[in-house]
């Protein structure tokens, strides 16, 4: 029994509505009825085409590239949703861009994980949803409940299901915990790879192996790949180090370039991503498989409605 | 005498780093040093690269195309400047994009231009400095002091430099108000077209002319040129009526695909434009001029700098 | 089903009691005992008198004379209602006082009708219910929802079933696109007489006629009849330019002093207006006549309570 | 040394325009030009005509009759004050209006006193000058800085240099301790007049007289006298306790109807109250004598200005 | 009907669990699971044990000694409640301590019973209920609903119940409201002692007796005893004025030392105070009575939870 | 040159006086006079006892044991000072307590760090002053300015300054970027044990050791030391792989017990930690050093007060 209106309504802004599709799909309801473009001058419209006031409304926007852009349409979506007198607006944003950018490492620099969570309550939003923040402290931005859900299980029970029993390992410190939680899930052993990342920029040094790959398959696992940089470091290192077959999994595949061309010209045989962000098209170059996301996101949707435990989906 | 530490200090995004350089050049000050760029991943990153503490800050940044893109780089300089604790941070904005965005003329859409307005608010900024807003009510979406320029007296006192002694037109019956200033500074009549818009779009229709053109030069002036074309329209419709030399003129060039074909083959001969927003490269095809607002904006800042009164600009 | 406990509670404060009772009994329910009234020493007190609880409650005031006192009891009326638990706390202000102190059109004034709607949000209502607001932009000045209702159909359906089928008049260029909708709906002729009006006072000054109406009978419509002034030199206007029967309609009839008589002297057969406010007893000798917006008000008042489209009243 | 630029500025409402002039004339400043009228529709207008930006602006505005309208006049004002760019804005507000409704003492009533609070800085007052609250726990309705002076010592200075040295009265038992610091300063012995005063209303009914004052003359303190009702039951219970010449004295001189009526007909032989609200042309039937503030508030907003101690005004 | 999913749920901090055990026994639900503890370094833990989302739910947590942890213990617990998604939260705190606290009679202090209403608010809080406050303008300091319960009727009752039929005594000025309408409940007299009591501090000075009591008993009623200090010197002084025996009573059993060596050396024979703190296990040695307010409690939250009218509770 | 008048007035709590008086004798500036204690009911009592209107305050305060009632020390202080007219308040909270409090790592937790940064906003901190964060990611839970020192610098110099030359230990995972600066800046070899730590409690596991120790001295090097169970676990580990003389070092002695016991009983031959937090008085039974940090606040204050860059201090 919810405290809203009728069933959960689902809108999508541009950054991936085929996520929105899939969830609407699992959740067996109709996507929900928007017009969300841009005019000639840049400036971008959004009108909701169904009634929906006193509903519990979600709308589905994951930081996608361009990230600005696709950012400031789901503010505008908030405010109309909030104008429109919705009864609750959850913002789905499985993947919350800007996660690197949560201290201030330097001086004289924003923080801006911390603004875009301002700015969306102050666009209207009373929840967020969203998936694997790149730290836990993020959560903390925000003042209005927050459900964070993890990809890494569906990525460790993909390799898992086909079979795979070798090392998990760690692509640099800040990943360790993570990589200890899907190697005790598959009851394997994990090794960690140590690596120095200077600032906020993208270069990678790898360092150094702890632990044994020798002879081994070995599952790399992180939070995200951008320019597959590190991943491509670590995978070589592994490789020297005696590693069999090497394949990476992350719960973001952002694949910024030269993310693409990396992969294929690196030891990697198999890369696995879910869809919290719109798979690249170009993506078949490198054996990427796409894990979905939509079943979780709506279930996660369909007990925030109902008031049901989301946590109870981890246990 | 200022209350804050100092000279102003001026930063620029990337909408219009010209316009802020020319800021700097009108108040003989050096432009403040500073990344705003994006990475890879669509991220962006600001950094100032000199003390601001206790200084008053102004953050030069219209909207230009990308326009979300570039009011986020806006808000995240202002987090940036507030966490590096600025005096006083000035949002210097002389095109607000959104402008058209004012009102729920449509069941379910939003209220963007005062979306934006709370979240320039939200990120920290003490203060707004714009010019030409599209409806006076804008400054109304703010709580912070906002200071609101005008372009169209340089706009006025181009053409009367140029000797233009005909027939000041109003393309609609929103921007009569704003002809007839112009016709009363120049000492001439005031002719005005009356046309139909319908809802948020760019279609435009002219309906008839009030006033007498035949035989005279005409100059047709609005707030600002998107597509150009209501601005076409009217001129095709002052020629049939007799008009001689048509010209046009507008705070904001905007000109949007296809404005400036469509200009070009318009029997506008000269149209002239501020350089609110970056001048298009392309623009020379179609005779634009474009009249430097780098002196106002200075006067402006430095009279806010110093508590002078801006009011005072325009008596 | 609506999301709170029971029926919608209606209040009304001193402004417009009539109206409040109107709209009771258009749906069928009691208005909510309440005493509001004024100390000796000016100070006003408000008490509701049953219990308001979880309940979706509605304060019936608008901007009538004296309107900062009237404003004020509102203000109270919703501090009461909020402290008292209310549910939701909608403010149903027919006539929202201030529309014209929108902008700043010179240095140093107020912008009231965003202070209004800022004053309105602190003291704690959760939506506005509000007519025919003299800007669309105003709407954008509040950050809860707002359900702008409009009275003109009404005023012109009153017309069209006394048989008129001259010309409608808009009385200056901003009230065009109102008298527009006015004419297409009764499938009329559109005229439109241009006027200034010098800032915000009260002076007006009549320009010229765009338009047919010699021989015809006329209709000037308008949101709101404040001194008159306008009015009557447009119905000169068009009694010298040969109109037959002059008729008068607007939303809003402030009809300040010297409106009546104003009226009375005048070339006007008829004026109508809404009863957003209260009718002023001396109306008679004008011959005023009132439509009532109060099963309107009612209707969006059970839309709102149940939710249901409001926008749909108007397709 | 201030941090703002130049001297304070003073402007003030039509609540007591005297008073802000003779606070001028205490601090040798010119008053603050601007215009603060009614348009003949009752919206209330505002305008600086001078220019304010950077400056220490102070508004005077206490809650005189009709109490709505000029806290009203004064919010409005606070509104001009900050689009206006004021550097700081205090409002002095010398009789705080709605002081007894400052508890819910009855079911679904209003806290009009933190209402008002809550208003004054919503529309962007950065400190308040006040005097003599009802209740001390006033203050604690404002978040911004709050001085209140005290126009007791006035009063009872006032009474010292005419030599008297009969008993002080608390008129009941909320007054006591203002009362005896009274009595305190003139070194003479206090009585106290216990009444019963039922809800919000004005009706008051004396009990019983504890201490002695036959064959003295007394001086009734309080601080403030609104219908007068209460000092009238006092004054009578006093003759008949054998009182001699019996004074009244209070800061706030509200004295709604009848109070000028039920004084002129007391045992009462003067009354002193001061200037915080204006002083009602009538008054001279009752013996009325005003002591200023003028000098207090005009120290008292010299020391804000330059950051000196207000609470050294007392010691 | 509530507006919320199930029934109420309540949860205790460790000021006074026994308390919540009692309430939820009048209320007949199970007190909800939740660790609420400090760790070795002194940070304080909370974590509910059960799903709350869209819950009702009541946090009890009085302010007991240490007053400072336990404040902080619930401003945890509520932020805990929200960041879990709890449909509505309501800090219940029989005793809010500061209550003294409220308002500035030095220079330099805070308001922090004002402040402690802000903190609770920013933590999350959705409503409040408490008992008894020091000062009724407390209420004030609360923007959400606050519901104030009394346990003075309960204490009257239990005197009632054994027979009291003496005089009612109210120990100073301050208290002597509250003290009469106990003795118009009993339908008994009335007495009033003075005291001067200085600052915020405890020694108290009484000064003389306002009514009769030779022959009587007596019942001294208060809203808390501290130090018991005034308490004992208005019990020595009412002996001395031949009262027979002494009672004490009071809603808030503070009891700080030395209060209970005080009242065990005093001629009072018998104290009764309520639980909204928890008792002091030595009070036996001063003859203390209990008289719990769980039931009353637990009928306010049944009544906010249902949306019935609190405020009948006291008719 | 500042913009407040004077100099910086810095005032102190009870939570760790001795830094105060050591910043003040830094700066040579006098400790401003302020009484702050608990009445005998265990509420906090502040004052100011000097003038500190327009002038630049510093409230010392790191989160000592107790650690809640230091947190509301603090708060009420910044009410206190804020209701006092302080130009700007900076809160200097050397040791922020709730560090590990920063996010969700179990359903139905707070984010404690986060609700004590929205705290002292809310009481009116206008700007931070802090040092070694336990997450970096704790500065986006400030809105207001922060600045972060670190005393990582002076630990390492004053082992490099006793001629320390073996090797710098991470003594887990988190912590291996601050031992990598440490050991970059002593230009020594860095090792990294890692331990597992289960959840927010106090057992910690050690694992391994990355790199070699064998017959070199060795500093680990954290950012606190709690319980120091971590910390003897790492040693022991140390020793078994053949580490020739220990030590340890943390910028926050938090030493909760068993600490001193545990650090006395450990292969650990000196400990050296900041004054973030008082000394404990038996810390000499562990050879406990303290490095003060006084000088590094001082001269932090000093440059927030003059406008100096902060970070600068750093280069």
């Amino acid at each position: 029994m919810s405290r809203f209106v009728g069933d959960p309504v689902i809108f999508t802004g541009n950054a991936h509505p085929q996520l929105a599709r899939d969830v609407c799909a699992a959740l067996n309801v109709n996507l929900g009825a928007a017009n969300v473009f841009d005019f000639a001058n840049g400036n971008t419209f959004v009108q909701f085409l169904e009634n929906i006031r006193e509903r519990d409304v979600f709308l589905v926007q994951p930081g996608a590239k361009p990230v600005n852009h696709h950012l400031v349409e789901l503010l505008i979506m908030i405010d109309a949703a909030r104008r429109a007198s919705a009864g609750r607006i959850t913002a789905v944003v499985p993947f919350f861009a800007y996660g690197r950018s949560d201290k201030k490492d330097q001086p004289r620099v924003p923080i801006t994980a911390r603004l875009f969570a301002d700015l969306i309550q102050t666009a209207g939003a009373d929840r967020m949803l969203t998936m694997d923040l790149h730290a836990g402290q993020i959560q903390g931005f925000f003042h209005i409940p927050t459900d964070e859900l993890t990809g890494q299980r569906l990525l460790v029970d993909h390799f898992g299901a086909q079979g795979f029993d070798g090392v998990v390992v760690a692509p640099d410190l800040g990943s360790a915990k993570r990589a200890r939680t899907a190697a005790d899930r598959l009851h394997l052993p994990l090794a960690i790879t140590e690596k120095r990342r200077s600032g906020n920029e993208d270069r990678a040094e790898v360092m150094q192996l702890i632990g044994e790959v020798a002879g081994r398959d070995v599952l790399i696992i992180d939070d995200e790949i951008d320019t597959a940089g590190t991943l491509v470091h670590v995978a070589e290192l592994l490789r020297s180090e005696g590693a069999q077959r090497i394949y990476g999994a992350a719960t973001h595949g952002v694949l910024s370039d030269p993310a693409l061309e990396r992969l294929a010209a690196s030891p990697i045989s198999r890369v696995a991503v879910t869809d919290t962000l719109p798979p690249r098209t170009e993506a078949s170059m490198c054996s990427l498989e796409i894990v979905s996301i939509a079943p979780l996101i709506g279930e996660a949707i369909r007990r925030i409605h109902e008031g049901d435990s989301v946590g109870a989906l981890f246990r």
